[in-house]
């Protein structure tokens, strides 16, 4: 047995309430290593006094990455604590693993040296992740670049390559034109980028939070795009950008002009007051060096009171249904837990998204964030298809990783994106192969998780690097791929029709590195699908599915796969 | 290379601020597996913009459980965001280890790719301990039996076995009086198990925590006691029982009267009201289906403002140095959060240590406690010495294991205990076998960590599980086992002298399972210690370390440990 892969640790990221009185337990072990796991389990307190039979509850495989197997068991009890501990067996034999990661032959006697649940320790803890989110598609739009609701002459809009400060003069009313089209493409959630007053183009360096940019439009224009959007069925997410701010915010500008006499000098990190940045150096914290975004210290309790009254304005006064956090790795913990505190005390069903570029266990545990942008998820899927730097097994257990180390609420609301406004754009990272891109999208579009459309992506779109990656939407027909159009509202219709995708559970999965292929089977309410994702270029023969009917072309399945071809076949 | 072995993530656990701009970096591998550990770094930013040559910084090995390595390496930068990654050598190869457990043959060309420490984040969490703890030794009291200001007859106070009422007459006056006694002993810490009015012996079940039990004394007492202690160089513990009170409690009290119109009615967890326990069932929640410790509910503002007002009240009356916080484990982490941010704000050198029984990283993160009692190193300490069941070598890796995953300013302020008021005395369970009994002692004085030594052990004192390890003190010299207490007080005495002992680089750690031997030498300050543990019966010949010095005995070493026999020597 190999022990040095197995853990387990009675804390929340390993035991936690998925609702009152229902237990998830995980333990991750190695890869392939283990015939059967089951969780032994009886009453802390009861067990003191009389003899118990503890209860044993088969665990079972959920995901596995490249080196490890995440086995689950759910309980449900009502106890004041729970002891517990594993039986592990291997083709050689069998152990039990109990509390402080000991090993032994046969179960502890000793009822204290098991692991240990206290039920309201944990049911404390308990997360839950807005309903409503669960596996919904989201659209990204750069507000500057989406839609304008005055003319823009084509030479302007257009215009590629594109500078930073370019204004093509989109705004909200551009937007709300345009709900039709995102309500007929078949995404269910519109995130912005920033849309509050700033001297910037990308609005990322706010100037007045509780002002709506007036290039984008009025408050007016933002509650009526929201209802607009609400009464079509599209949640709206706003982007809140509570790193940092504009040097001309309110607080930052008083600071400069009274140094150490403002009332708000413990509102940024400052060496020494006033705050300046002469030569090339500032004395003040700063968002990556740039000295027009000082960074905010969420420390200080009026700093964090302040930004969560914003956060709460917008979701009283629009009726907004979330907030995407900019750079919200880079605030504390703290911040965090009372911003989540304050707006799930109010508004349960808003979604927290937070911005971070890695695996970040510690921001998802329940009592900060729901979700994050999945840049690990845009790896895997750019890796396999774009660089062709892994094949579909090391694929699987990429996206395995994250399934089997953040709890099982959060999975489902993970921001699958495959490019942003901060990245190349996926046709572009695709050597603008237009069957890569297809792949991509239909492995961002058929996997659970919330996907997320970057704007433009589905007509074709390409450009490099930010602010390449930022060019005006493709509106004009003859300038659209309409086949990569259709292509995306295929494989959004599809995924709405069939819950299997993202809700089934999974009877088939197969990782072929020679062929290509990955071939998954999930089943719910009655229905199985299966879907084929060929990752390679050339064709790829399936004959034992041909003739089953394909949901993404209508048709019976032929047998072959083409280049990077993608099938959503019903059993 | 045993890659399902290794782990690290850019989470508090793993990567933390030591001190404001020194960062500490944490990585899992398999255990002997590596022969060389390299962490890469540059600044985030920065590499954004030009192309950056990583430092390198070598890693070593701090501890090793019994499947496992732990290395660490300190970094000292002041940048916005670090990226790292990790170059793992063994005999075999190399390979760069990085973000979302990514293995690569080459280092990673994408910054983006690697490990990410945003430092003001990282410096939020930064986790301090008193250092007035820092492996300084604990004296446990039960006050009813410790010692008492009045004459009790020594037919009641040395009556065994003991009955669970039994009243001894233990007051605060009494340990008063005895503070020489432990001040001479060689202890530094004072901790004392409840002391509020309460109908039980034990007063684990608390009815008012504003005033001192009247059989232990008053607020005066108590405030007398603690200076005297301060005066003698001794800190003072209490003891806080914040996950339950008595049914007396005032708040229950006005619930069981006033029902549904109580204001308490949210202060505990009840199914319906008035609360009520007939016929063995009770309709709130209670600790341990004790029907007369009903559990609060600290998810309730109010009361854990209430509580943590407690805890300050005492702090600011009579100037204790800490709290050790009864059945901590079973209260929520929202709790511990704001009861520490409260404490450490107005006192931050106060102690706050949880009563926990198993591994718990999750309370020793930084935020909430300060130490927990450490019933694991309880646990390898009888497996070793009291029950055989493992050697020298899986004590020490059972000790690495904890090392390895707790912050390394928890380890030296971890309350190493081998008994207590809720266990069997370590004695009886040495099967009254006094060189056992010794060398266990001497584990946990002559280690890193804060001893606790429970009142009694010192002098010989024996009983099995509560209540009959709750006798009366034997302060009748001819009933001490004087040459036990001789032995303490060397060990104490020899500790205190030699900084070596707890705060030494470890130049040697050898376990032998065969011989029963456990090996140390550690040096510091230009002085290098042996320990040597024998553990085991019989003799073991340990020549090569004939005629040093041996501080335990003030003799030079013969070159022979007899059974379960310890050595100090000075190389």
């Amino acid at each position: 047995m190999n022990y040095s892969a197995i853990y387990h640790e009675a804390t929340s990221r390993y035991c936690y309430a998925a609702a009152p009185g229902r237990f998830v337990f995980r333990l991750q072990v190695g890869r392939g290593d283990l015939r059967r796991v089951t969780l032994y389990s009886q009453d802390k307190y009861i067990s003191q006094h009389r003899r118990v039979t503890p209860d044993q509850t088969p665990m079972h495989r959920v995901a596995s990455s490249r080196f490890h197997d995440y086995y689950e068991a759910e309980l449900c009890f009502n106890v004041v604590c729970l002891r517990y501990y594993f039986k592990l067996e291997d083709w050689d034999g069998t152990v039990s693993y109990y509390a402080n990661s000991e090993f032994m032959d046969s179960p502890p006697t000793d009822i204290d040296r098991m692991f240990d649940c206290p039920q309201t320790l944990r049911e404390e803890e308990c997360f839950t992740t807005p309903a409503w989110a669960h596996n919904a598609v989201v659209y990204q739009i750069f507000p500057n670049r989406f839609a304008a609701s005055k003319p823009v002459a084509d030479s302007v809009w257009y215009k590629a390559p594109i500078g930073p400060m370019a204004d093509l003069k989109g705004d909200l009313r551009g937007i709300i034109e345009k709900l039709d089209y995102l309500a007929g493409l078949g995404v269910q959630v519109l995130y912005m980028t920033p849309i509050f007053r700033s001297n910037s183009r990308h609005k990322y360096d706010t100037v007045d939070y509780y002002t709506i940019d007036p290039s984008f439009g009025t408050e007016a224009d933002l509650i009526e795009l929201v209802q607009k959007a609400h009464a079509r069925g599209l949640r709206v997410v706003l982007d809140g950008v509570f790193n940092h701010t504009s040097p001309d915010f309110f607080a930052f500008a008083d600071l400069k002009q009274k140094g150490e006499a403002s009332p708000y000098k413990d509102w940024y990190y400052c060496d020494s007051l006033p705050p300046k940045a002469p030569l090339g150096k500032a004395n003040y914290k700063c968002f990556g060096y740039y000295f027009g975004m000082p960074k905010l210290n969420q420390q200080n309790p009026a700093v964090a009171r302040y930004f969560t009254e914003v956060a709460l304005y917008w979701l009283r006064t629009a009726h907004i249904d979330g907030w995407r956090l900019d750079v919200a790795d880079e605030i504390g913990h703290s911040f965090w837990k009372q911003f989540r505190t304050a707006i799930k005390a109010e508004f349960p069903d808003a979604l927290i998204v937070g911005e971070v570029w890695h695996h970040s266990p510690d921001f998802l545990q329940g009592d900060e964030w729901d979700s994050a942008m999945n840049y690990p998820f845009c790896n895997a899927v750019l890796d396999l298809v774009a660089y062709g730097t892994i094949g579909p097994k090391r694929f699987l257990e990429n996206l395995g990783f994250l399934q089997g180390t953040l709890h099982k609420q959060v999975y489902p609301v993970l921001w699958n994106l495959i490019g942003s406004h901060d990245t190349p754009r996926l046709l572009h990272r695709c050597g603008e192969n237009l069957h890569k891109q297809r792949l991509a999208a239909a492995l961002q579009l058929l996997l659970p998780g919330m996907p997320m459309i970057y704007y433009g992506d589905e007509v074709g779109m390409t450009g490099a690097h930010d602010p390449d990656c930022r060019r005006g939407m493709l509106w004009d027909e003859r300038r659209q791929n309409t086949e990569t159009l259709a292509w995306y509202k295929t494989l959004l219709a599809v995924r709405r029709a069939n819950p299997a995708l993202t809700e089934g559970a999974l009877i088939t999965e197969v990782a072929d590195d020679e062929k290509g292929l990955i071939w998954l089977t999930r089943a719910h309410g009655g229905k199985t699908l299966t879907t084929l994702f060929h990752t390679k270029g050339g064709q790829l023969a399936l004959p034992q599915h041909a003739g089953k009917q394909n949901l993404l072309t209508g048709k019976p399945f032929a047998g072959t796969l083409g280049p990077w071809q993608t099938a959503v076949l019903v059993e």
